[in-house]
């Protein structure tokens, strides 16, 4: 069944707030095999919610909005919606009960706005948010259903998943959508396509196949749609595994799981650890390896390293390397990967050290230049890069590169 | 002018990518007069984007696209584009060196399929993309202005920047688009707007409010909207000065700047420094903090002690605590907190110790139990929440917290 996702909300389109919810939603829903076709996102007047209500209702039958339910007045989603289905806004009891408990709980006194959140519009089902006091609505006419829910992250997760998937689930028969990905690294796009090229072409029209092409790395996605789930996930899995034979070298995930969680697997299954000494990345390897819930029984831990004098007095870099070379440069990522293997008594360990910019670079140690250290038991390889510009991409850039090196150096073994 | 962004992509659909370049679109095209009154994030079917095209050219005299001019096969914006234009695709001499230059420079041997990244439609206006093969098209008929980007967030950026901007400005005559937003902590947006509803209530028309909450905090944002962005300014500045007088215990930054651009200007300006010592949020906070460049001059590292053995070893943290009351606790963060601060020899430093869950949790001790610590020069303040489920939530609202009570630890002066 098809839906559309219309998120509300001014912060969306000015750049202020990632729509982060949109793409939660397009995953939980894709798991009851409810597909969406659109994300409206739309700024919170009432014409373009209006509007907005019109456009999804004739295209799809289900229609999912976001935003615009809290009590103050630039939330206006609930009137325009009470004004479309020609619903006067009630006062329902249970949704009341709700607010008022919420504001006990918390030893806070209820203003008088804070009861216009136990409003909705009649005839509507009140979906029930535990954990905020705006209530969700669920409406239906002879065009589509129509669910609002609150654009504070947790609230609309609590009411998809208590609420509205429940009942999407009772009331439609809904076909399977499967999907899978594999993650390549150090072959561009094209060329994968082009090795490839006779597996895609002979697919049948109910698999897609969508490359995602990210820094360094390509995500393949199968996407099945049918009414079988078993038999569509044994076909993409028949696919995948032609195409992995062939581009074997590059695939560092055959499963949908991160690099952070192969990395994981790996240590944990071998009882080995893993710390990290990091400059510029600052935390943001370790964070991504702590991501995994458990990660504490192979992750010891970490030093930032931002200033020389940590690197000298908790990792044992040499100070005179320092001032002859500055950080940035492989003498001092090596020392900074044993200093914090043996620190931290770990079998592994990374370090990075760079100029992510702007600022900081010279003519001979541009801004971009990255070195990166991987420690192993028994040894130690030290790996150069010249990222180019921007301090964010450096970063990202960066920690990618550093946690597939280790991958690498993991799948051999040492 | 109004504009409408179209994302063509189901990665965006599936929940498998965050829009993160609508964002940065919509903040970019604000800063030069242009508002983007939706996004539209659609599949990548010819039917699709036909009527994303058709739909938004009827709304807006601007509409940008990003995604699918990629070289593999489920790439087909290009094809759509020429179609719907009806503009056969022809080679463009300047985007084919282009893609040749960029395979030379990477060392790679150009395939077939590379080459059709050099074709554009007859008639439209090549937007030569440096840093990737696609190139930019900018397509003008009676109705709008089209111009197709590819997806990767960094060439998309590099042509909104060198091209696509530019030829904005210098074709239209564009209004003043102001944002200015001021962000208060402890206090929940119906009682900030009770507060000042009088103040909302006397506010022009062209002048708009919102309200923007979020985990243990509210942002208030102003947009103006005219033709003199000077004047804009000053009404803006002088509405949020009232507001501030109201609410002047709970602000905490009254700048576009964020929190941890407001600890950095205090550190900076007082020549102190900081250190981490981090359990789950994992250098979160490091993480944070050093998003801003130079933060190398008040930041001295951090240390993330996942494992007991890290936290005894090289914080000091007294060993029989951990045993007899495990890592969740005030004498652990304090130990914690003062073991980082004299290790990384700062004026401050944080520490945090909790259960994020999903496992761990003990009756006494269970998931979402806190303890963050804050040590200033000649003291520490330690302080315990309960912050309930969710492993990200948790670990969000705790740095969130903890950057919050480090930055009332340094305007108490201390």
């Amino acid at each position: 069944m098809n839906s559309i996702i219309v998120s509300i909300g001014d912060e969306l389109l000015i750049g202020q707030t990632v729509n982060t919810n949109a793409t939660w939603m397009g995953r939980e829903l894709n798991k009851i095999g409810v597909e969406v076709i659109e994300v409206l996102t739309i700024s919170d007047t009432e014409k373009a919610i209006e509007d907005a209500l019109k456009y999804a209702g004739s295209k799809v039958p289900l229609v999912l909005l976001t935003g615009g339910l809290g009590p103050t007045k630039d939330d206006i989603t609930k009137k325009v919606f009470a004004k479309y289905f020609n619903a006067p806004l009630v006062e329902n009891k249970v949704a009341l009960e709700n607010v008022k408990r919420i504001f006990e709980e918390y030893n806070l006194p209820m203003l008088p706005i804070n009861d216009l959140q136990a409003l909705v519009p009649s005839g509507c089902e009140m979906l029930l948010n535990k954990v905020g006091t705006a209530p969700g609505m669920w409406m239906e006419n002879e065009e589509a259903i129509y669910v609002s829910m609150p654009g504070v992250p947790h609230e609309m997760k609590y009411l998809i998943k208590e609420e509205v998937s429940k009942r999407i689930v009772a009331k439609f028969d809904l076909p399977s959508i499967v999907h899978h990905s594999i993650m390549l690294q150090g072959l561009g796009e094209s060329y994968v396509a082009e090795e490839i090229s006779d597996i895609e072409d002979g697919l049948p029209a109910y698999l897609k196949l969508a490359y995602l092409p990210d820094t360094g790395m390509v995500t393949l996605r199968l996407t099945g749609r049918g009414n079988d789930e078993e038999k569509l996930k044994l076909e993409i899995k028949a696919v995948f595994d032609k195409i992995i034979e062939r581009v074997s070298d590059h695939v560092f995930s055959d499963t949908e799981t991160t690099i952070e969680e192969v990395i994981g697997e790996i240590l944990r299954k071998n009882k080995q650890t893993i710390s990290t000494a990091e400059s510029f990345t600052s935390g943001g390897i370790a964070s991504r390896i702590t991501r995994i819930s458990g990660a504490s029984n192979y992750f010891n831990g970490s030093i930032v390293s931002y200033s020389n004098q940590v690197k000298i007095n908790q990792l044992g870099v040499s100070e005179s390397d320092l001032i002859e070379k500055g950080a940035a440069n492989e003498s001092v990522v090596k020392q900074m990967a044993l200093g914090v293997q043996e620190l931290m008594n770990t079998d592994f360990a990374i370090s990075t050290s760079g100029i992510a910019g702007p600022e900081g670079g010279t003519g001979e140690v541009p801004v971009g230049t990255v070195w990166i250290g991987i420690a192993f038991p028994g040894g130690i390889t030290t790996h150069h890069f010249n990222l180019g510009k921007g301090r964010e991409r450096i970063v990202r850039k960066t920690i990618l590169l550093a946690l597939g090196l280790l991958l690498k150096q993991l799948k051999e073994g040492k």
